[in-house]
């Protein structure tokens, strides 16, 4: 799981990740303990202290990691090439099938909001807020060019992360079909569910 | 939110429910002590023990009456009056307005399942795959009758269901629009997704 977080140096911030998103997928945020995570690292409590100043800190580092990683995921597939239809056929095969393959790291990402600390809590608002704004603008561009057609604009950018997000709540490694075929006939539901032509 | 469980009796077990609901929200399952619980229905510790054996009780009579619920609706919905595709929109605006009337209880049944004890966890799985099985025979009906056009039941059934579900996850009091309204649009939605014509 590590591999999650390239740019997390040095490995040991690494491996605490990992082990905080087990630790927390297993028994909740709330109930483990600095000392959970640093143990399922093979770190002592006071070793995870050199890289995270509190458990909060860990949950908001796999939080922004994750958020960021969604951002630039659907705004580069939103911004690639083809039409609208083409654009949203990649955006919802790429959300779908990380929230699959990532689906332990994407439980913490999407469902542990609330115990964010301030200011962190605002910044992954906001970049929640972006994702949703760049899948709004690209159904906005389909209806106006007639490649969509559907009433209402909140719903439906709701809908198609709705469809994403919730995959990481029931897959697990036994799951069928792989992360990248459950992506391709997501992606064939939303483009009828958004009335692609 | 008492109200949820009419059939439960004494008015002192519904209490207990409905305070667990709520510490269970906040807080998760695993860091709610039934002390928690108790104190915030107005009780004693050892009054909460008259109602149920363990905390686990408390999660199970939640998660049981819930799925209980949900299975109801949608075999109620699926066996009325009308087409496939009638049918298909009374079952998805009821379910979805039950998640957002009723998220504080749906985040527990739908988040707290592997904390179930044995047998209520086998007891809820079998609630769950008989929901799955009447929105794929519904789904099923209306591609034979040539109501509805859609590639794939398992993923076409799994989104129908996640859309409702994921309602639960992000709806507050303060959202728009209200549950019956976001159940209308919700149900255009799921039936453009089906391709019904």
């Amino acid at each position: 799981m590590t591999d999650l977080w390239p740019d997390v140096r040095p490995d040991a911030a690494r491996r605490l990740m990992a082990a905080a998103v087990a630790a927390f997928g297993e028994r909740g945020y709330h109930a483990t303990t600095t000392r959970d995570i640093a143990t399922a690292a093979g770190m002592s409590p006071a070793a995870l202290y050199v890289h995270f100043p509190s458990k909060a800190a860990v949950l908001s580092a796999i939080s922004r990691s994750g958020h960021e990683k969604a951002l630039a995921m659907v705004t580069s597939a939103a911004a690639g090439p083809g039409t609208a239809a083409d654009r949203m056929r990649v955006l919802v095969a790429e959300f779908v099938a990380w929230h699959a393959r990532r689906h332990q790291v994407a439980r913490i990402v999407q469902y542990e909001l609330t115990a964010l600390p301030q200011p962190d809590y605002d910044l992954v608002v906001d970049l929640r807020r972006r994702t949703d704004s760049v899948v709004r603008s690209l159904i906005e561009e389909g209806v106006a060019s007639g490649a969509f057609r559907t009433p209402d604009l909140r719903s439906a950018s709701r809908a198609v992360l709705s469809l994403g997000i919730d995959v990481a709540r029931w897959y697990t490694p036994d799951s069928k079909p792989d992360p990248e075929s459950l992506g391709a006939e997501y992606a064939d539901l939303v483009l009828a569910m958004l009335g692609a032509r």
